[in-house]
């Protein structure tokens, strides 16, 4: 039987229970397809030796490259390993610069390691050891009778990170040699999919060679460019070109590379302008602060956040005039103007921006209902602010609007104007999340 | 070969590539657990005639239940029928009283019935016809010698609908008066892994009717606790008396039921308790007042957060005194309980909690590392704060800090003693993620 394409195979007894959401395997398909290299099939089998016997033996058997995740770990559950040795004959080696590798990781962290964890140095004969700089269990490749196998833990920031690094080199090096692929993710924010897919996809209608992929990731969206060409330098040049036409096409929407997120973006620009920063937040609830500071060195840019969650902190802490609260409520574009310019004034930072809104599910009025954000925005320029209508379920209205902000940031510090026409999503053009 | 458990499968080359999560498979075994029904395989096929052909086949020999999903829908495409006709040797019939239900859909939205939907009344002979209120394709089951299988369609919400109301109920006429299972979820906190593992495992070693599974959400550790007895009353008394063991050894690391995050458990007791909150960020930057914020309703209880990135914030707006910062650093434990004292008193709150440290990856130094946190805690009894030494990552060091901030509230409100031991595993016992 010729072997053709992956699988996918995952282990543990929670992914069948469903308590969670198995998204390794998403991840690891898309990363084939960048080597051209398409998922067959998925697999999830128990922590069940027979089962995962049974799973890898046909794998082998029928693909030419196995990634399996899950079943490293430490505990008496972890049968990856063990199971795999004996199904293709294998002795069981311990391997002591692994086991110096786990030794050290805990020393590092300033912890002695558990005797268990030594059995995370434990290889099937001939196995090629693929190292783990962020946990304690290494995966390892084998190959069996040509057909690769990979093994890695099922912890997602450790899989993504051995993928990239360990695994995608090594099939790239075996099956080199057929067409270059190469790919390129923008992110855009403020348009939905199916109509960003109808504003791009006759740029590639014509072309086998040239694909466009949609990918949410809330509430940005993520654009693939994927390019076929005989060569590298094909590859790229067709990459390049047709990334030009999407950017020209979509404009500014377009808000960077889509791996990094927009705080990252932001930070970066905050950084290089100069620009020192204060958040008010009343819906988004320290969201904003929190990704403004997921980006290292932001204590750089952000001077303070505050969190004015009730009326009297809003008065006190920023200087909102209770009056204008009584006046407009405290969701309206003049309380978000007051907290932004109030919270540029408390600290002295170049730019102030601010959110208020009905964040959900409770708190909505008919002239407000929930869903209901304004954002307000405070430079030496001047003072802005516009009221957006969300969608109605409180983690999304949080994230929006705390993205919304940073978008104005983004915005603001391009130079590029707001209007309350800046995001055709929330013009009621497509509600698709 | 004797059948046991469940198979889940779904059809299509779009959950292949990792375009979307598939996260039907999650539902669907879910579903089937409560029916003490194991799904024992997930596996995802392409639109290709052989490879669910062959799945079929396996899965109607191996499995007593089976769940097929995708493959439904009007377009080329969608074959799932056909092969499964093909596979199990029926013949494909039109069901007239199915196609004028499909009118009939078509008609209510005002909408013309294109041509293709015709097929989608195209059932293998023998099948029994599964009706789907929420759109186009009628699902069906067929009994292959003694396996159940059932052909659903791959959108979620018409999915979701067709299992309760179809599925379910025909998979507990035929399979029903086996054992029942029974399951709990606990959330832990401040212990690893491994080391609850050994703290507990003795508790299930000599019943093969009892389980503990454990799986790790950052920073929590869920321990899941599994019973099977012979009928309803006994597995419930059954799993309470081993849940409360469990509880026993572990005492006050069990923050509660697995289901809650420790924000909406600690949102639950300052609301049952009256008691107002207000908080003082630094290093966690803004992720604790966020995490709050998540929980509906906390405006009941949180008045404000400040995230007081800079010095000239702590100062300013929380009263820490310059010479503090002066004397001891930023990161703490004199400066950790100036904030949470400085909050209380800026805002009234009965209780204020602050983060100060070096979330990395800049801005540690040989005295205070990365990783170095301090938590402090003020109320009417006083105040106190701790520092810690955490892992070297900043998205950790945040969630870690806003987690012990977190824990140290309900320990408080528990009348908890919080002292520099609470958390075994800041200790240096176990760093498994």
């Amino acid at each position: 039987m010729s072997r053709t394409g992956a699988w996918i195979v995952t282990v543990g007894d929670e992914l069948l229970r469903g308590e969670i959401v198995d998204s390794n395997k998403s991840f690891l398909s898309e990363r084939l397809l960048q080597l051209d290299l398409e998922s067959t099939r998925h697999l999830t089998v128990a922590d069940d030796p027979e089962a995962i016997a049974e799973v890898l033996r046909d794998a082998a058997r029928r693909a030419r490259v196995v990634l399996v995740s899950g079943g490293l770990g430490p505990t008496r559950d972890d049968i990856t390993t063990e199971v795999a040795a004996k199904t293709f004959g294998r002795a069981l080696l311990r391997d002591e610069a692994a086991l110096a590798e786990i030794r050290g990781f805990f020393e590092r962290l300033g912890r002695e390691m558990s005797p268990n964890n030594a059995k995370q140095a434990d290889f099937p004969e001939g196995a090629d050891i693929l190292p783990n700089p962020m946990g304690t269990a290494p995966g390892f490749m084998l190959d069996v009778e040509g057909s690769l196998l990979f093994f890695m833990p099922g912890v997602p920031r450790e899989l993504y990170r051995m993928t990239d690094e360990e695994v995608l080199p090594r099939i790239r090096a075996r099956l080199g040699g057929r067409g270059v692929v190469r790919a390129a993710l923008l992110r855009t924010f403020g348009m939905g999919e199916s109509t960003l897919d109808r504003h791009v996809d006759d740029l590639v209608r014509d072309d086998p060679d040239a694909q466009l992929g949609f990918r949410t990731q809330f509430p940005d969206n993520l654009l693939r460019v994927v390019v076929r060409a005989p060569d590298e330098a094909a590859a790229e040049t067709k990459l390049a070109a047709l990334v030009a036409q999407v950017r020209e096409r979509l404009g500014e929407l377009v808000i960077g590379d889509g791996a990094q997120e927009l705080e990252q973006i932001v930070g970066a620009m905050l950084l290089e302008r100069g620009v020192t920063l204060a958040t008010a937040e009343s819906c988004s609830g320290g969201l904003l602060a929190s990704r403004l500071t997921d980006v290292p060195g932001s204590s750089a840019y952000l001077l303070a956040g505050l969190v004015t969650y009730s009326n009297a902190s809003k008065i006190r802490d920023l200087g909102v005039p209770a009056a204008l609260i009584e006046a407009h409520g405290a969701v309206s574009e003049e309380v978000a103007r007051a907290m932004a310019d109030g919270v540029r004034r408390l600290t002295g930072a170049a730019m102030g921006v601010a959110t208020t809104g009905v964040a959900g599910p409770g708190g909505g009025s008919e002239d407000k209902p929930v869903g209901t954000v304004c954002i307000g925005l405070s430079d030496a320029a001047g003072t802005l602010a516009f009221r957006y209508q969300l969608m109605a379920e409180r983690w999304r209205n949080k994230q929006m609007s705390s993205h919304l902000a940073l978008d104005w940031i983004r915005r603001r510090l391009l130079g590029l104007e707001i209007t309350e026409n800046s995001f055709p999503r929330l013009r009621g053009e497509e509600p698709r999340p």
